[in-house]
């Protein structure tokens, strides 16, 4: 009993000892990963490059290649083992010439005189709005499409509406991001559906086109684009979205004149399949590591819309990611398993990127522990969220401490990033960096995702965290 | 044993019961006022008037007494049951005709020529630089000012610093804050030291004038001014703030040319103390409350420095202080404590407006339990420091789980604001919102500040805080 005794006492403290040395190493660690991207950081000049020779890179552009180019070299400076392409097919659609909206009105009182509803240009009024088509709407006619509106304003009501009440009318989805929602991305969800599946829905019933509501909960004239979807059993109808000043406007007309007309332009098309790149970035595991054929991903999306710069979306998470590889191999870091940083491509209208890096990882064999995403925006990180087993989840409660010190606080939430979702299947635990959520819907897809809007520290800080989890996930495992 | 088990189960479940019940009526009220923030929020659009109509807002100027007028009405709109002014008397510093800066440089080869150190108007290069007079500066000579330089790069260095090394130069104070600070307030406290002492330290030692680093993190050429101090004892001299990226080039200069010449011109002048007054509004307790003379003030400052807008600073307290009244008043809340919300003159260069609103708490007997300050800018709340007894810290832990779920996380640093700091004295509990703090220095006493760099979300959510606070110890107590 006493020897016992003396044995639980002699493995406890060893384990404590042996505890607190990796503790300490740890801390360590994260001071010098936190001082080189705080005092030496290259992520916000390297955004700043992006943008103002970039721009924004929809997938299939010439910009997105250029992109590839730049970022390529960009982990090559960063210090990389090696640098590679891998090549995807991807879809290739154009906005084409700039689109443009009026709402067309009947002078009230020219319109009792005459006695009747129907709208002639010599009664009319016309009040010109701004919208964008959605990612992969087909175009208008080429003298632009007309029609009457039928506005929807929540989503619920869908269900109710008949054949009648929408065929050859233009459906105007007008449900707003519930505002009382606290992290915006959880308002995200109800309100973006109308977006992409808008098109299906009101075909279905007859309808010409959509109007969709910007998704996000800022009140301009700011029209924000995003991904929609067609079925091809289902007839393809124009899409286009319109800013929230917009859409408040047209509500506010069709209660005073629900006889209304829309008319639209868009000549945006698809275009056949491109080749495009994910670029792919490797600090190699340390050789005599026993865990060393075992990898850990984390990227962001290189690909935008086709407005704005995609500073924020997702050109922060990309130069993040870059970030993280160049601090990691800055302070000296040798891995215990093979840290990969990937710019994904094709996240905004396809995922072929994140499909691609899955399938080859399969493919090749290679074991992904873990995935880890930034493409919340380059705001102050608050946590992760994630999806990893329960028995992972216990072992994660001992990473999250390490982080709080440094601000991180909410590691409550549970999800991981787009691209590195195709990886779920193989068994990969999945990551995604949450940074502060008010501002991001505010940038969102639209012309005012620029580079001024992004914090030089704000997007520091994120970079030091991805570091810091790749770190202690190499270390430790899952 | 066992009645007195049956007795402790009884207990305990009423006690239970009336704490689930108070914590049910918290959350419900927490709901609402966040539900009349978020959705009906009336201070996003006040600041707007406030930062449009009246704009920076310096104790003693005309602009400062149009604030009073129009947050006056403001909170009358706000429904206050009563609002009064406190009259004040407050110093007058103008900043007078623009302030002018240029960095006087020999031309090397000419200089080499002539093989002399002196730099004639034949041999100069000039670099102009933007400066600011610091708040409370005297003027230079109308002809402006001009002398070598001796730099500081930091505050430790001062002590070794001889008088013959000083004496008929400019000190160039260059400590930058911290960047590896996480919490940017706390790099502030350590390098604002040369901005509000640093003229008294360098006249100390025979220097004709003080140029100081602008406290700000960001890198830009935006100089920032603030508040510094004389000591009657020591000659007054000229002190203004240079822009970081100024601050770095200067550095380089006297690097490159130890001998160079800074010129600078202001005409700031102090006149003679002028009246002003608080803006004050109530909520009146409940008649039958038994704590009805107790009093909880919550406030921001209504001047601001006389360069952009004042909108984070402290625009956004003042109006989160008038929202918060507004809320409570909208949901139908009936206090049990008279609550008070302040726009208090003069923090920036003098804190009369505090001063006096403690003292007439004092005089007038009205027992503050608490001040809550908003003072840190309008960006997202992360939580609340304070200062209070460990009694009234204990029962605050039980407060702080109600903002949880609202994504406030932060309750573990010291500290009150600075217009409530003179009620410490009279055993008033301190509070300060704490937001989100890695923007504030970009924007804090410079022409940065201005509406725009505000965001619609993060100022409600802010009001909520503090309304939802003052609720919780106005039901409660401390």
């Amino acid at each position: 009993m006493k020897i016992k005794y003396t044995i639980g006492i002699v493995f406890l403290s060893f384990c404590s000892i042996a505890f607190s040395q990796s503790n300490k190493q740890d801390s360590l660690m994260f001071i010098k990963l936190y001082e080189e991207a705080m005092l030496r950081g290259k992520s916000y000049e390297n955004l700043e490059i992006l943008c103002n020779t970039v721009g924004h890179r929809l997938t299939g552009s010439p910009q997105a290649e250029k992109a590839v180019e730049l970022t390529r070299k960009m982990l090559k400076e960063a210090k990389a083992d090696s640098v590679f392409l891998q090549p995807v097919k991807v879809p290739h659609w154009v906005r084409g010439k700039k689109e443009s909206a009026r709402i067309i009105l009947a002078i009230e009182d020219i319109k009792s005189i005459n006695n009747s509803n129907a709208i002639s240009p010599a009664t009319q009024k016309i009040i010109a709005t701004e919208i964008l088509a959605l990612g992969g709407s087909i175009a208008t006619p080429p003298d632009g499409l007309r029609g009457n509106v039928v506005e929807i304003k929540n989503l619920k009501e869908w269900d109710k509406i008949k054949k009648n009440q929408i065929e050859g009318k233009i459906v105007f989805f007008n449900q707003p991001m519930n505002p009382k929602t606290i992290n915006t991305f959880d308002a995200y969800g109800p309100a973006v559906k109308q977006r992409s599946m808008g098109a299906i829905m009101a075909a279905k019933l007859g309808a010409i086109a959509v109007i969709v509501r910007s998704v996000t909960l800022a009140n301009d004239n700011n029209p924000h684009t995003g991904a929609m979807r067609y079925n091809d059993s289902i007839p393809k109808i124009p899409a286009c979205a319109i800013s929230t000043k917009g859409a408040d406007m047209l509500s506010k007309f069709l209660m005073e004149e629900p006889d209304l007309e829309f008319e639209f332009f868009m000549a945006c098309q698809t275009l056949p399949d491109v080749m495009s790149n994910n670029v792919v970035a490797e600090i190699r595991a340390d050789k005599n590591s026993p865990v060393n054929t075992e990898y850990i991903v984390s990227g962001g999306h290189l690909d935008s819309w086709d407005v704005g710069e995609g500073a924020h979306d997702d050109g922060a998470g990309c130069m993040q990611t870059i970030e993280a590889l160049r601090i990691l191999k800055a302070v000296g870091y040798i891995p215990k398993r093979t840290l990969r940083f990937v710019m994904f491509m094709n996240e905004e209208n396809g995922l072929k990127g994140g499909e691609e890096y899955a399938k080859l990882a399969k493919k090749n064999n290679e074991k992904h522990i873990a995935g880890i995403e930034s493409d919340a925006g380059g705001f102050a990180p608050d946590g992760f969220s994630f999806e990893a087993t329960e028995k992972q989840k216990e072992k994660l409660k001992t990473f999250w401490k390490n982080f709080m010190p440094y601000g991180l606080h909410d590691f409550d939430r549970t999800g991981g990033g787009a691209d590195i979702s195709p990886l779920k299947e193989q068994g990969t635990a999945l990551f995604e960096m949450m940074p502060e959520s008010q501002r991001y819907f505010d940038y969102h897809h639209c012309d005012l995702d620029t580079f001024d809007k992004v914090n030089k520290r704000e997007l520091e800080q994120g970079a030091f965290s991805m570091a810091a989890l790749i770190y202690l996930i190499s270390e430790y495992g899952l």
